[in-house]
């Protein structure tokens, strides 16, 4: 993956695999976090919620201080603390902090990738087209819409893999700027895209094809399979963008942190479109304490990958069918329909989905932890018994 | 002015005045405020900032309590607190949630409705331009760039006033559309647009015309020749979006959050542009907690009036000319060129600026506290015994 803690992280994986089937946990738990993972029962007041993507270990005790900290700094403008997390992501990724824009969530860097390759584009006097698989997070579309610009969509196969093949045939077809949206891992199904399929594509496109590649939950992903957009930027100068979020493992959506790491160019032009001044300093002081508590990080992922277990044992045991998840969420078949089963769950105080297009027997489902997933497949399986599912 | 809430404010001023030339203080300062406020010699690396125009009493302590209650809230996504602040702002300005977008800082808001008037401009296949003031708060400029909008400019007269009559007379004469940026107070100068020419003019203009209104300022001017564009708009179906931001009188700068007040039609056209949950959650707390300190922003406000009474007066003293004041800043002649005053302050520890075009013998000050404004004239009498001015 994208460094050099991430191939630690790997490792511990696999010693961890090694003593007995259990993972090792990487990081301990402080007080905080104990508290947010302590299971309580949901109840209509404070229903389960795993219907968007949240982490369920809540956030860096290290940033959670940084914060305290900082109380004083919020009448200021924060050009200091941006300037800051801009190095502090530069050394987090061994890259140089040129190629890096800061943005408010990685939601502004959809939008600012969209406006940048529109206006190459109308620079090129060339047609532009949006190509994404279907489905895939929703934002892509919302933010092309008042542009006008077509969106082509490619469904995903019946193992819920991209289709690749079609979508390059699409992209070199189109004589215009094509900007290919790939959410890696992909939402709603938490599949990854296989390495060498994304890398091949890329090295051959046409110059006017922009990747966009939404990595909102790529350090979640510990399979080999997986190669992020910045490793391909590393070597390559493709027209390639990669967003990155602060809000899934590092536990800060609240605080509306993301990042693009791209080519000079690119970020010249995406730049352009990015608001002034977007990035608030509590946001960007817990963001730089967060890249840096490994320990927490490492407990999320473990932590995951143990919820992971627990689901997919239920549904292989219950024989409904699940995309191969790699992030903090899995997309499993409900035999009925979407809305009933979220209803029911409701009523169990349980808050699933949303619903995406295509797969109206499917519902996506946010991995809380280990206690909420047993808590989860518990209700499962009496839907089952009652001819819910 | 927009409320009761202001209008409760100059009837206080009022009395202030009344009694012996002194300012009734509105509200008590707590600890934290006082300790802001608390002189202390300027040194090199704690110069005095007199150069963002940010809060010197910093920010309400509700506003503080508010945050240091949500940090558990920092792993989820805002929608409550953000739906709570629209609510908030609504009630405050005694206008319906509709008619409000939250924008992550101003700064936003002028992006957003620049997109918003040209894809208009587009829709009535017209063309676009935008009419400034000259000088004016930059944004404007940066924003329109990318999308190569023409921006017409029209100097400020001799007295610092805006040339209502020439921008005018160019909106009528303009077939397409013409969205007009009006600062008001406006920046860098701090003076104000007289009622009666703005509402005027917006009365009368062509149904193709947007008026941009910034009121970054606006609570702080107490004058009775001031006219918000949030009135205008409860009286009149006209074009007219209205900013306001968190930054100022609230001193919440780094946590980024304005908002707009606009026509139902105008939100439908702003909301396309604007990214999709751009406000963090602890800037939608403060400000919620802030809009409903008004000791605080009183005693703001009539510190900022002590502090303007003694720069103005040594500054008369020394024969300088300024342009009158209505915001937490004041435009002051210096003799000499901009580059080298700042490089003195600077040498005294004192952060100025920054420069604007056509007035390269002028300097843009933010009010500080009283003590500070002691300091900063201190300094301007010591430069004029050198004859650095």
């Amino acid at each position: 993956m994208e460094n050099t803690q991430n191939s630690a992280r790997r490792e511990i994986l696999k010693i961890g695999a090694l003593i007995g089937g259990t993972f090792a946990l990487g990081g301990m738990l402080s007080p905080m976090n104990a508290a947010t993972t302590q299971f309580k029962q949901p109840t209509r007041d404070n229903p389960l919620m795993l219907n968007y993507n949240e982490n369920a270990y809540g956030y860096s005790q290290l940033a959670r201080k940084a914060i305290e900290r900082s109380l004083t700094k919020i009448p200021f403008y924060p050009h200091e603390a941006v300037d800051k997390l801009r190095t502090d992501i530069a050394n987090f990724h061994q890259i140089k902090a040129d190629k890096i824009c800061l943005t408010n969530g990685s939601s502004a860097g959809i939008q600012s990738s969209i406006y940048a390759a529109n206006k190459m584009a109308q620079e090129l006097n060339l047609p532009i087209r949006i190509i994404i698989p279907n489905p895939t997070f929703e934002f892509i579309e919302e933010y092309a819409r008042p542009l006008n610009i077509e969106v082509v969509k490619f469904n995903l196969d019946s193992e819920f893999n991209v289709d690749i093949d079609s979508m390059k045939r699409n992209e070199r077809e189109f004589d215009g700027v094509s900007l290919v949206y790939l959410c890696n891992p992909n939402n709603p199904t938490s599949n990854i895209i296989g390495a060498n399929d994304l890398y091949s594509w890329i090295r051959t496109a046409k110059t006017t094809t922009v990747f966009l590649i939404d990595e909102a939950y790529a350090e979640y992903v510990v399979s080999n399979l997986f190669k992020s957009g910045i490793d391909i930027l590393k070597d390559s100068t493709k027209n390639v963008i990669v967003l990155r979020s602060f809000s899934k493992i590092f536990g800060l959506a609240g605080l509306r942190v993301g990042y693009i790491i791209t080519t000079s160019e690119l970020k010249r032009r995406i730049d352009e479109f990015l608001e002034l001044e977007s990035i608030n300093v509590l946001g960007a002081i817990a963001a730089s304490a967060a890249i840096k508590d490994f320990n927490f990080r490492q407990y999320c992922v473990n932590s995951n990958l143990k919820s992971k277990q627990i689901i997919t044992k239920t549904l292989d045991s219950l024989d409904l069918k699940y995309a191969p998840s790699h992030a903090n969420f899995i997309f499993h078949e409900i035999t009925g329909q979407f809305d009933d089963f979220a209803n029911n769950m409701k009523l169990q105080n349980i808050l699933v989905g949303r619903q995406f297009t295509r797969y109206d027997n499917f519902c996506r489902v946010t991995l809380g932890t280990p206690d909420q997933m047993q808590y989860y497949t518990k209700v499962l399986k009496d839907f089952r018994k009652k001819r819910l599912i």
